[in-house]
């Protein structure tokens, strides 16, 4: 229970509608979209304005305690993991658009606006923000530049940090600064850049300037069948060794699928070893070209079957039904996990080809749906948790696979970040003296380690004397969280 | 002079022909491409791998002296100014290519390696490295990344942080470090985004690993005359608004014009009263719609002639010409300073005529040439000498076109750096707890300051004025670290 007087205080900066202190309504912030981890915050915050979030950030200082930012809590790898002695301190009420500038193709926003919010609203201009994460219709921007979050389309235009000009953030002693600027090579160091991805460890994102892109004159999609996953890989590397750069390159084998047709019915062959979404855009000169390549090039590499879904609706249709696929993995099996890890495009058939070994070691079954164009995976592994040791056998699993693509020559995360779910395993990828780095750097921001503590870095608290080794998370150990 | 023994432990590392000791010698690299601070450093290195850097900083640390990272010495705000009673570590012997990885389109380089020759060993894959400073052919892409450096095709492609994957980095203790990864987004804090730029303030790069492209399809050149800057601007507002992306579209007015035709025999029209350089790149099919719509609205905006240079050589020729416009100003004036901020693009028009005001007002010439694309302007402040005053007078009018850049809504710099030139304007952009939040991370990296002191951050001790609003952070407090 919060002490009364740190109650008292944010009651005085929020006013009774902006506190959250009531149990069972607490609850409800206890875990984000990584359901694994829970924990029920000690009061939640739900700001109004950059004054309101600088004076419950100041009033956590006053009293030592922690604090956790949150967007809308979509996040896959628990960043949004409430500290129970902590206040979580809720964006979604900071909503507005600030500004629109359409000459200059820029758009400054509130952290709680969604993702498709902002192309909504400069959707008459013809403009469009580009990074699109399948959850773009509810995960708010600040979650996105916490995590410096991708999607289908980062192939050709890049990931959240390649859009985010500038951004005002509240420090975790409750000064306000602002980071960035207008241009896109601002002097100094680049704070932006490090506050992009840095996942609610620097501070609390305010406010957030955005560049916008043209809506591209044209285009054009393709859904290709191949008979495995292998096969369809060897069509993207000749895809893009033909000098295409596709806007997004999508990857789906079977398993994947069945559970999007199966929830979508946007017509995939459920009876294809793999299929590919790849779709153009660009001035319509150009689309049209490189999309008859494309083709061509599935043909040649062994495409058992191509469908354009050229129609708008049909597109919608198709990119609906890829969006979905975890969700829909639910009609599979009765529990998943989403696995995140990158490895080099010209390794896909080696490692899908591994996975599958090692499911199989596992008596567990995986289902690949993922970014091809950028070799990013997203292996899903069904379980049954009312199965005894099948909770266990898939985390292991899973871990197994995110530190096979570091083996490969990847890495940990490829956009839904380390979170709670990973920090253990960042010595997988980096050594001692980076992440005695990373950890100055953290301090830089955040001497008292107050902000979003147990995130992103391990520590011997948090990962035991063997950093590395996937164990129970600690606050679980000590039954301050709880565990499905 | 150096301590003896600080040049004897020097000498156990580097070897006699490793160490440059001689007055006269040392001499040699007083400047770098910022002529107007000079300084000679106590000790020239000249290290030949990474291990003799670390071995240099190390000893450095030892000593307790400061060290300055050069590459090839062209940087423009004199971000390799030597420290009098510093080791200059001069990385020009480092010059191997080490890995060429033509698959995944990456180059591994040591950081002595000239831009161009980056592009000239990967050309017979059809490949290029994108960003291209004027100094391309000498600069070192170890100063590039220090500096974040753009060029002419930086409007499409992006600046040297977009391109730069990884880095090895010799920290200011000597300890070696790996920054980012093989993926555009590795996990953790993007400790790679915060070393390009960081001007030789955080460490020593001793290798970089850069993204390659493949060389586009088509390249369409057109060289536009207008009647003046302004109805030029319009132009390039039109071209932007059309959706259209050029690789590159740089603008140079009448006095620039007159100098680059001088020393290049370009073809450029003296009387005109500016010209633009626009071109396009890419698929052929896109290239030849876009820019049949480029030379339309170079028309319909006023353009008094349009040259299209589609020959290799004659565009070839158009851009000697263009990058030699520093160079050729000599032919102008016996003296000039080269200024570089930025504005947004829309007020172009409106922030030209206010430098031709201040100009006359302080009855001095200045030339303009800049990437108009992305408001980058390098106004050149042209002066002699010799005549009593106009040293000073061309000073204050350079710094006061950089401060004007910042009150339209732009930055003190677009791709030139602070260095040693601009610390002390950075409170014109930056406030007080933003330039905090700086040194905080500078000094997790280099705790005393010993690595390029005095560049990039204004200090009381540099710039003569006590920050009004400097509280000292914790990690001060406690003796941790040290104030710069």
């Amino acid at each position: 229970m919060a002490p009364g007087d740190l109650q008292r205080d944010l009651l005085g900066v929020l006013g009774a509608d902006g506190l959250v202190a009531e149990h069972s309504q607490r609850r409800t912030y206890e875990s984000d979209g990584l359901t694994a981890y829970r924990a029920i915050p000690a009061l939640v915050a739900l700001p109004k304005s950059t004054e309101e979030v600088a004076g419950v950030v100041r009033i956590c200082a006053d009293h030592g305690v922690p604090l956790v930012p949150r967007g809308a809590g979509t996040g896959l790898s628990g960043g949004a993991l409430p500290h129970p002695e902590g206040v979580l301190i809720v964006l979604s009420r900071m909503r507005r658009i600030i500004d629109v500038d359409v000459v200059n193709q820029r758009v400054t926003v509130e952290p709680g606006v969604t993702n498709a919010a902002i192309s909504s609203a400069v959707a008459p201009h013809n403009l469009y923000y580009a990074p699109d994460p399948s959850s773009q219709i509810v995960c708010s921007i600040g979650g996105n530049v916490a995590e410096n979050s991708g999607g289908a389309h980062c192939l050709k235009y890049g990931f959240t940090t390649h859009h985010v000009l500038a951004s005002e953030l509240v420090l975790p002693d409750g000064e306000i600064i602002d980071v960035g600027g207008p241009t896109l090579d601002p002097p100094g160091y680049d704070l932006r850049g490090v506050l992009v991805g840095s996942e609610g460890t620097l501070g609390v994102v305010t406010k957030v300037t955005l560049r916008l892109l043209r809506r591209p004159e044209a285009v054009r999609t393709l859904v290709a069948d191949f008979a495995d996953p292998a096969t369809a890989g060897e069509a993207v590397s000749a895809i893009i060794a033909a000098g295409i750069v596709p806007a997004a390159v999508e990857m789906m084998d079977n398993l994947a699928i069945q559970a999007c047709e199966s929830d979508a019915a946007a017509g995939f062959d459920t009876e294809a070893g793999a299929a590919l979404i790849v779709e153009l855009d660009g001035p319509s000169a150009e689309c049209d070209a490189s999309f008859a390549q494309t083709v061509m090039l599935c043909q040649e590499s062994g495409a058992t079957a191509i469908r354009l879904a050229d129609d708008p609706q049909e597109r919608a249709l198709v990119w609906k039904g890829r969006k979905a696929a975890f969700a829909a993995m639910g009609r599979l099996a009765p529990d998943y996990l989403v696995q995140d890890g990158v490895i080099p495009r010209t390794r896909l058939g080696e490692c899908l080809a591994r996975i599958a070994e090692m499911a199989a070691e596992a008596d567990l079954r995986v289902a690949n749906v993922f970014h091809a164009g950028d070799g990013n995976l997203h292996p899903l592994v069904l379980f049954d948790s009312s199965r005894p040791g099948e909770t266990e056998r898939a985390e292991a699993l899973s871990t197994g696979i995110a530190e096979l693509c570091v083996a490969f020559g990847g890495s940990l995360s490829g956009e839904h970040g380390i979170g709670a779910d990973k920090a253990c395993s960042m010595p997988k990828m980096f050594g001692a003296d980076d992440l005695d780095v990373m950890n100055r750097v953290r301090a830089a921001f955040d001497p008292e380690g107050r902000c979003n503590p147990d995130k992103v870095l391990p520590t011997p608290r948090l990962c035991g004397e063997k950093p590395g080794r996937y164990r129970p998370h600690p606050l679980e150990a000590a039954g301050i969280i709880e565990r499905l």
